[in-house]
């Protein structure tokens, strides 16, 4: 398949970029995942959107993505294939630009080209100096009246519906089940990650490196929504690999605090696995673990905690626990340091 | 091939690698995260142990973390530091071994070295050719009886306190609220990301196209959850981007399915930003979109998709808006399809 | 704080650094990218180079890449396989030094190990509070006088050289493709990278093994374009770095054949940057190096490659200058191989 009017991608209102897909771009079958290719489209926008605005004199600045119009993908793309992304500023109004952007992924061994997507973004440039403040944008030449005009019209159809989504906006996913402030479910947090090629061993199986990495930023994530300051990991009980990951599955890595002590946090933190395609095999516990973190000023010395407020026989039981943990541990460091001396 | 003047590094049972640590490894504070630390730590003993268990002949093998011992991290280590790890087998059981493993933190600037973190792991060799078969272990020689007896304690230490976690295994965090096949909320997913340098413009923004990434990551998991198949991204529709997400927030991204044709899948994204430091400023709604899934067979042709269980009137609501959506993009494909002939 | 027990990989001009190879790593056959072995074997030289320059009182620093010399690569790598990076500094002048580093990949299955790669680097010390602003190195000893003089040869040698290079630097990348295949133009490719965080050093430079790691792909590109099949690094010529490149800027790459032997491709690939937000420094030409791949069948064995259609007199004159550094190396290599029998 011929693409006919791809540019060059020197001017400075167009450009071009392209990059192999690589195997963590693309899912287990080998398609490469639209996020991948939305990101690639967004970059290319960026670049030539940010170009265009600091051709003038003035503040400096950056554009920043306002919106995407509805986008197609027409055809599947695969680890191996070079995707070319060719961008083109189409309209400018006052203050925000139109671009328009074609990817295209070219096999390079058959020499295949196949037209993926194509997509139209809106931008508004921001000062460098102040965020908040939208610049002016330089206005671009049209071919002719009929393209500026048409142009015109994407812009106020946009304009519009910008308008009907915001009534949407307020909609709320079931709200977090309990808000108040230093509460147990307050900090609580989730996080799913799909495994990667990159994430697994020689046999697929996901190394035991990645999962801890994923619960140590769980864990760091409940203790910053806690103390709302810099956080930093103190140390980490023994954690035990009950089962193996899977490359494919998607891992629920879940924290919640269990204990708060003057100057330190108890984080447990949980993992189940479950396969995405394999439906005979459920959801299942891989690891637990407890992370412990403490609070840091601008000096990296320890800050006091807020305390824990605790709710219910379950996280009391828990907490009471972690205080024994606490106990424990601070007496064998006390030991230990004794011992050396 | 021989290769005569390697150093001790390459001994078959110790080894050390080292590597820059860069912004992204960081939070906004400079502080390297835990999650990073942990992760070269089991990279170096998976390299040592597989070596060693390759040592004889026999199945070939990687060996499988299963468990770390508590490990403190005795000082913060920061952006621009070399982390230099060291790996050493201390002990072999039958079918386990120890690694032991020392993390030093250098400042190249100043030549300053501080001792950040020591850790011991578990593994056990997996054969390659099945994951299920636990192979032996060549036994190391130990400088001294008293070495030996020592890491024999530590064995036998570890074993006992594996058995005892099993119990915590089974307890459960609130299972997901809807747990049968097919309705909404069995494929409801979250993800929560705290958004990186890499993630940002240089005004400390987040790129538009990340966003993007994470959504279409979310939409993904939603969809292969409803069918268990391998499962591209066919369109998304117009995406507002509200309001812009600042480095240092945590992201939390939620998909939920809204309707499912004969052969697609309509799932809705919502994106929520909240910064950990700033505590003035809420949980905000940032973007929302929504995304259209097909399912493929082995050919890359679309599969039929399962039915929705619709539950209450919020779900059939939203079905029928995501019907009226289906039915207008149909309607308009046909009409551009008729234009083009 | 001082740690008693470190390794000679802590002695302050000489760093061994290993990993993994990962899926990211390597092409769809499993080759890893020559590009992969060289940000490693530069980022072992940046950090002996950094450590040493570091150990004088005065302005702290970084060392900057100013040129690698030609290297081989004697073995494909694959994923799977460790690499083992060792860098240790083998001549300093006044105000730069050279970096000899050995890649050695080993199979830890099989314990198999092979010399992949030898280079030589060379850095000069560029202040932290003043990047134009060169440092002296401080001197290393050396075994004896005879090590020194050959050092010292093959500094003189090197800059000679350098100074050769500017000329080439001036000259323009030729207008957009031409569509007949095994023509020059038909597997031209050029791609954009936006500098982010972690693509620099401390001072918001970019390391040069990243420069280098995307000519690699570029090159790449070019090569399967013309020839359809799975390709691999042979060597790069030397390699001068002749301009800084700073965080926020956007990086060009653009790769040509230039010389077809019967199993070998040369590519010129020409790195230019540009500041999107600084408009008076314009685009500028940072680094040019010729790269020579070669095609590979199932089993690694050398094939075929299709000989190149030249068109007009600059591409013949290009092809000259090739075939000219083609019979020179092989002449070379064939002096090599009868000096060591």
């Amino acid at each position: 398949m011929s693409v006919p009017h791809m540019r060059e991608a020197s001017s400075s209102s167009s450009l071009q970029l392209c990059r192999v897909m690589r195997p963590d771009d693309a899912n287990i079958m080998g398609n490469v995942h639209g996020g991948i290719i939305l990101k690639m489209i967004e970059e290319a926008g960026g670049i030539v959107g940010t170009r265009h605005c600091n051709t003038l004199n003035g503040d400096r600045c950056w554009v920043a993505l306002v919106r995407v119009e509805k986008t197609e993908f027409l055809f599947p793309v695969f680890i191996g294939e070079v995707v070319h992304v060719s961008a083109e500023i189409s309209y400018t109004s006052k203050h925000s630009l139109e671009v328009q952007v074609k990817v295209v992924a070219e096999n390079i061994l058959t020499g295949m080209k196949k037209l993926a997507n194509k997509a139209a973004l809106w931008y508004v440039p921001c000062s460098l100096q102040n965020a908040d403040k939208i610049l002016e944008v330089p206005p671009i030449k049209y071919a002719d009246a009929e393209q500026e005009e048409e142009g015109r019209k994407r812009y106020e159809a946009q304009k519009i519906e910008r308008q009907g989504t915001k009534a949407r906006l307020e909609e709320a996913i079931p709200p977090p089940p309990n808000p108040e402030r230093h509460t147990v479910g307050f900090s609580q947090s989730s996080l799913i990650h799909l495994v990667g090629p990159s994430d697994c061993t020689i046999d697929d199986y996901v190394y035991g490196g990645v999962t801890m990495k994923l619960m140590d930023e769980v864990a760091g994530i409940v203790a910053a929504r806690h103390c709302n300051t810099n956080i930093v990991t103190a140390s980490v009980d023994a954690i035990n690999f009950h089962r193996k990951i899977k490359k494919g599955c998607v891992v629920t890595v879940t924290g919640r605090l269990t204990f708060v002590s003057n100057k330190s946090m108890e984080i447990e933190v949980l993992v189940d696995a479950a396969s995405l395609v394999d439906k005979e095999k459920g959801r299942y516990r891989a690891v637990s673990a407890f992370f412990t973190f403490i609070s840091l000023d601008k000096d990296n010395k320890p800050l006091t905690v807020p305390p824990l407020k605790i709710e219910g026989e379950d996280e009391q039981r828990r907490s009471d626990e972690g205080k024994a943990r606490y106990v424990q541990n601070k007496a064998k460091r006390l030991a230990d340091k004794e011992r050396r001396q």
